[in-house]
């Protein structure tokens, strides 16, 4: 059932970091975005994978990991993404698809769990940075999201959110992860 | 496979009016979308269902449908969609979270696509106007997509991006209805 992935489908920021992600892979990810709806069917997303170890350690400099978590600075060596797929948009095609780069985000994770993999969709990022580190023309692209791919070295857990109502995810003693989620009651108008 | 259920996943705007979503189908996908990221995990958006004729035909009314066929002014009575999910975002928990309203309501749709349905993204919304006649305050909610969902009465058909580069969906005589897409090297950097 499709809510056995979503519920599998959770974010993860330490991953076996040498348990590579092959590029037809990544390829059959962008392919599952390549099939999704666009803002006026334009289209206008791009891709860009990396999955060797010089590009995923020039990506990972330029992120930002955890916002919750400000006393840890990202996953140590050994624990990072092994692969990453950066969303684009064409400039010559449109802009300010954020819709679509989320859109397609969600369908390369969900496809990335299916295959036993795991990440993060990323909004932190150094984007000029990125751009330099990569080549990525600015002029003609921007870079949008970055999904963080890799397989997953921790445990995830959804827990309901307080009654005080701080929603900030945290770690226990033996660095299980908890994400405070909203009830369905919370969420319907 | 995930993918097979990517590829059902087309943009539907042909509906059996007549067949009925209950509410009950439509909190198991808001639900879905509860579990699904979000900036920070500030889990903002909110939803609002509609599945009974007096809302769907407001709803309806505040809808533009299908940007690339301009004389056709969207479905006829009897064809339209039986029920809508509104995303909101509220505006005590964030706002402009684009990226998770793409998000969210890829996940509601894949979700109604293994219920059955099929149904449109749309963000071509008078929202002012939807905001009155469904009594949403604005200054405490932004309307920020609507998902327009129903039983699909039309076939649409993946065809491939003519070499003139044209990616405007067009219909026969038979009113099959036809999307270009770019082949996946056209989409990677």
């Amino acid at each position: 059932m499709f809510k056995d992935l979503i519920t599998k489908s959770r974010t993860y920021r330490r991953f076996y970091e040498e348990v590579q992600i092959p590029t037809a892979e990544l390829k059959e990810l962008v392919d599952l975005a390549r099939l999704t709806p666009s803002t006026s069917n334009s289209q206008a997303l791009k891709f860009r994978l990396c999955n060797t170890p010089e590009e995923t350690e020039k990506v990972f400099e330029t992120l930002g990991w955890a916002g919750a978590l400000p006393e840890w600075d990202g996953p140590k060596k050994g624990e990072r993404p092994s692969a990453y797929i950066i969303i684009l948009c064409d400039l010559s095609l449109g802009k300010n698809k954020l819709y679509d780069d989320g859109i397609a985000a969600q369908t390369m994770m969900l496809g990335a769990v299916e295959k036993g993999y795991g990440g993060c969709i990323l909004g932190n990022v150094q984007r000029s940075r990125l751009a330099e580190a990569l080549g990525i023309d600015t002029a003609f692209y921007s870079i949008d999201l970055v999904l963080a791919l890799g397989k997953p070295k921790e445990e995830v857990v959804i827990v309901p959110v307080k009654e005080n109502g701080d929603i900030r995810y945290y770690r226990d003693d033996n660095q299980v992860h908890y994400v405070p989620k909203r009830g369905i009651d919370d969420l319907i108008l």
